[in-house]
């Protein structure tokens, strides 16, 4: 049984404004829910149709029907089970060593599957410019599925933070230099863009290195790729030259 | 305006068994209708509220409020227009070359996303199970961003495609050999397997190259990449020894 402040709660945290308040996050699936227990994220409530997580203290486990489920989901078609973490502190941020930044990346399935390319490619800090998607987002969270608690994710200035860097900082333009020639370090910040925009002015101007994926296809035509695949291609790129 | 009758045909070719009794689909945004029309794609009819169109023969043009289109498009937000294309009929399969074969992939926005993909690496063949997502279907044609009229895509029996095939078979397996190690040929077909079970076993007994992609994160924990992004790594590491 869900009430229906537990509903009024729960739904609200669809919304940044009222995560911030509540500093509280949804997260949906046995699967995410379950990385997210382990690595230690504080639950505050399960809600579950299944005995999944019956190891859990039973004053946070919610016994609850599908149709219940389906009145707190985010998704359009609910999972077996539906938690409430506490939104953690936020980290120091990394200075060294390979860093991916995001100038407003607003689609939470983008942002969601580059922080699996983060994990996969073992970079572990994740700047995001405060225009970039919230990664509480609850399409985000399902989107990692659950290597959001493997990636320090930070939200700052980011034209600031730029500034203030000592690293190389790696922008991706049309104009820019093959990534299959440059000789690419081991520590840099790798600056990605808007979906429609790409790279803003004021961050293109602190970009100390312009490289760009290059296009086999037809040259006139085809436009650009998805800012996750070309994420997936960049940091592919950096990490094979560690193999 | 639409009449109920084209508001019931529209909204039926969401559904892949109305689209091919009909032998039309649909295509939404000015960017995406006007790629299709430059490739001599047929168009049928096009509904629009703005001018956008208006070199396009006036009895195929529908000037349309924003209320109107919002009854017949597939997307929640809708664009500014909508376009009804005969579907084209199908290519002969090129045998030569790198081709890619997509094995259940069931995800609109994946296989929109990798048609975009074979567009930028210059992969003219794609080959799609018949198990996988329709490449007509709006979410697809959406995510290709126009680039559906730069690639051949081809539905068949892919077992049987695969056993009859001459060039060397490169499949995606945990176990695999490492895509930084091999040395990639200029011609093969790649297969792409689905989004939770990967290749099936059948199209597995078929493969003669098994490659993996390299992780760096927690070995333990980090499971698997998008195949979308998969795909953008493995297309990027058999074309990068081109240039």
């Amino acid at each position: 049984m869900v009430s229906k402040n537990q509903i009024k709660l729960i739904t609200s945290l669809q919304q940044k404004k009222y995560r911030k308040q509540h500093q509280l996050f949804l997260a949906e699936g046995v699967k995410v829910v379950q990385e997210l227990i382990d690595a230690n994220y504080e639950l505050q409530d399960i809600f579950t149709t299944q005995d999944d997580f019956s190891r859990i203290s039973s004053n946070k486990r919610h016994a609850v029907l599908p149709t219940d489920l389906k009145k707190i989901s985010a998704l359009s078609t609910p999972n077996t089970c539906l938690a409430l973490f506490s939104i953690p502190k936020a980290v120091k941020i990394e200075s060294t060593g390979l860093i991916l930044a995001l100038d407003s990346v607003r689609d939470p399935g983008n942002l969601g599957t580059i922080i699996r390319l983060c994990d996969w490619f073992g970079i572990t800090t994740l700047v995001c410019s405060e225009e970039t998607v919230d990664v509480y987002n609850p399409k985000v969270v399902q989107a990692t599925m659950g290597s959001i608690s493997r990636v320090n994710i930070v939200y700052v200035d980011l034209e600031k933070y730029l500034l203030d860097a000592k690293l190389p900082i790696y922008g991706t333009f049309m104009d820019g230099k093959s990534i299959y020639k440059e000789k690419l370090p081991k520590e840099g910040i790798i600056v990605m863009g808007n979906e429609a925009n790409g790279i803003s002015n004021s961050i293109e101007n602190i970009v100390s290195e312009r490289i760009s994926i290059p296009r086999f296809g037809n040259l006139q035509l085809t436009e650009s790729l998805n800012v996750a695949t070309a994420t997936a291609i960049i940091l592919n790129e950096f990490k094979r030259i560690e193999i």
